[in-house]
């Protein structure tokens, strides 16, 4: 497929192609930032919108839930499933055929998983990439499920509009530890599996907590009951989802996560194109090979040499 | 503490000046890279010992028990624990208020426990920094922790020399697991819990997974059998962590590790050098501004505007 037609087949929907596109993101393939380039003019309409929660808290059901009650009210959705799986436990991406039989036949419905090939940063990188090739082909809404639950599941979500954060009732515990870096993050809390004994304590907790948070902002989290399995709740749940962009739009918040996000993906840029324009200077030059050499030596330290190096290449640029 | 009488603290290998350091580096304060810069030629010395596996596979335990052994043979020990502890799950780091009960006398025992404060990338470097600092106190071995059984922990303990990773008998789906990404990082296979049923097939399992394991080097990771518990097998393990590194120096790999990692090291400082270089003439000029709202706006796209700021930096060096 030429690279013309790849775009002209993600902007015009086709699975096929945003499929592709989305492999070509995962390969880290040097077609992909022009590629996105020509592609972000139609970019920024999606709402994104990030699930994370512990492992067991049931987010793959509720992802299939929101889907199918999304849907219904005449939306189209992607769903891109990410998976930093630990080497030792790997990751089944079972949730994710799961949901591709309910949706299968669904061409609104466009599902894809994610996983780490290689470094973390990389991860983080392209699930953003993918989400905007997704939003590039038009659905109106991009669900970013998280499937483990760690410090790099958080900051995937953290490019989500709303992020949910998913809970299940039970050991008091949790709170405890949710407290730490979640609280920040969560734009609408989900107590999931309701059914079980405990949810509404669970409910009270929550709430008791978001009482003493520090917060500079107007929206304060609600905190939803649902049962995936089913469907209580989840109509509910949209209502607040949309109520929560609604908020982003009025308050202005919206303008400003633009703003912001612009401005790091510029620097992101920037700072990649630089270090790769230096690099291109600097490897295989007798010099370079011999600072390294004299820094695995201990001769001299790597900090002094950087400076020594930059200050040459940026000389260097006059000519 | 003024700075000269940090370094020197921490060259004569005192406790409370050392753990000063790695305070001031998991802060991320400014005065880290000259303190570093001037430690760097009292490097290199220390044998950089990871330990890795699932959770519950005794790694404390072992570490424990590595500990009592290593000093046996007349050797000092810094050991860093790393925790990038989920945000849902918290991180008791136990294990490490353990070891500090056994080995609290030892003077010669350095213990130190390391989180995430904020983005993953910054834990593998902050790590880094500290086995440095413990490195240029004079310890002979430093043992290198993680709690999880992450990607992340992963990329932590590839700074080790040797790696060692656990695993416990049982569940043979664990092997499948295994294999995806830690076959390549292991060094030494170590079948913890031996005395529980399957401990021989376990190690049978791993061996028969290395027999058909595509391999450049000449070391073949030998599989071990500890027990935590009892300290049987600890001694033999040792002896095969200093055949690696025996192994490591007749074979020149250590050299080239060395090299590679000065060069890695040196590509990071100047990546952030020259980043912050060009985000300090950038930052706050109405022109950078500007841009951030046209990529916002979906105007132009970021690609684009970077490569026009980049070369505008470049041409601007000539003044």
């Amino acid at each position: 497929m030429s690279e013309d037609k790849l775009i002209e087949g993600v902007l015009s929907g086709k699975r096929r192609a945003l499929a592709r596109l989305i492999s070509l993101i995962e390969d880290e393939d040097s077609s992909v930032s022009r590629i996105l380039a020509k592609l972000y003019r139609h970019t920024g309409k999606a709402h994104i919108i990030g699930v994370t929660g512990p492992p067991g808290s049931g987010k793959s059901t509720l992802v299939t839930r929101l889907t199918t009650e999304l849907r219904s009210r005449g939306l189209t959705i992607g769903i891109i499933c990410v998976d930093p799986s630990s080497p030792f436990t790997g990751g089944a991406l079972l949730g994710d055929r799961i949901r591709m039989q309910e949706h299968a036949l669904d061409k609104e419905v466009f599902v894809r998983s994610m996983g780490t090939r290689g470094h973390l940063g990389g991860l983080a990188r392209s699930t953003s990439d993918a989400v905007r090739a997704v939003d590039a082909a038009g659905k109106d809404i991009v669900l970013v499920e998280t499937v483990g639950a760690g410090q790099s599941e958080v900051e995937v979500v953290e490019i989500a509009h709303t992020v949910l954060v998913t809970d299940v009732p039970g050991s008091g515990d949790d709170i405890q530890a949710i407290k730490a870096g979640i609280m920040e993050i969560a734009d609408i809390f989900v107590v999931n599996k309701a059914d079980l004994p405990g949810a509404d304590k669970k409910v009270t907790e929550i709430n008791a907590m978001l009482d003493i948070a520090p917060t500079s902002d107007k929206w304060r989290p609600p905190v939803m009951k649902t049962n995936g399995r089913t469907g209580e709740g989840i109509s509910e749940l949209v209502d607040e989802i949309q109520e929560h962009m609604a908020y982003l739009k009025s308050s202005g918040v919206l303008e400003h996560k633009g703003l912001q996000r612009s401005k790091d993906e510029l620097e992101q840029i920037m700072e990649y194109k630089l270090t790769r324009e230096l690099m291109t200077k600097l490897q295989g030059t007798p010099e370079f090979d011999q600072a390294i050499k004299r820094i695995a030596r201990r001769d001299v330290d790597p900090y002094t040499i950087a400076e020594r190096l930059i200050t040459k290449f940026l000389a260097s640029c006059r000519e």
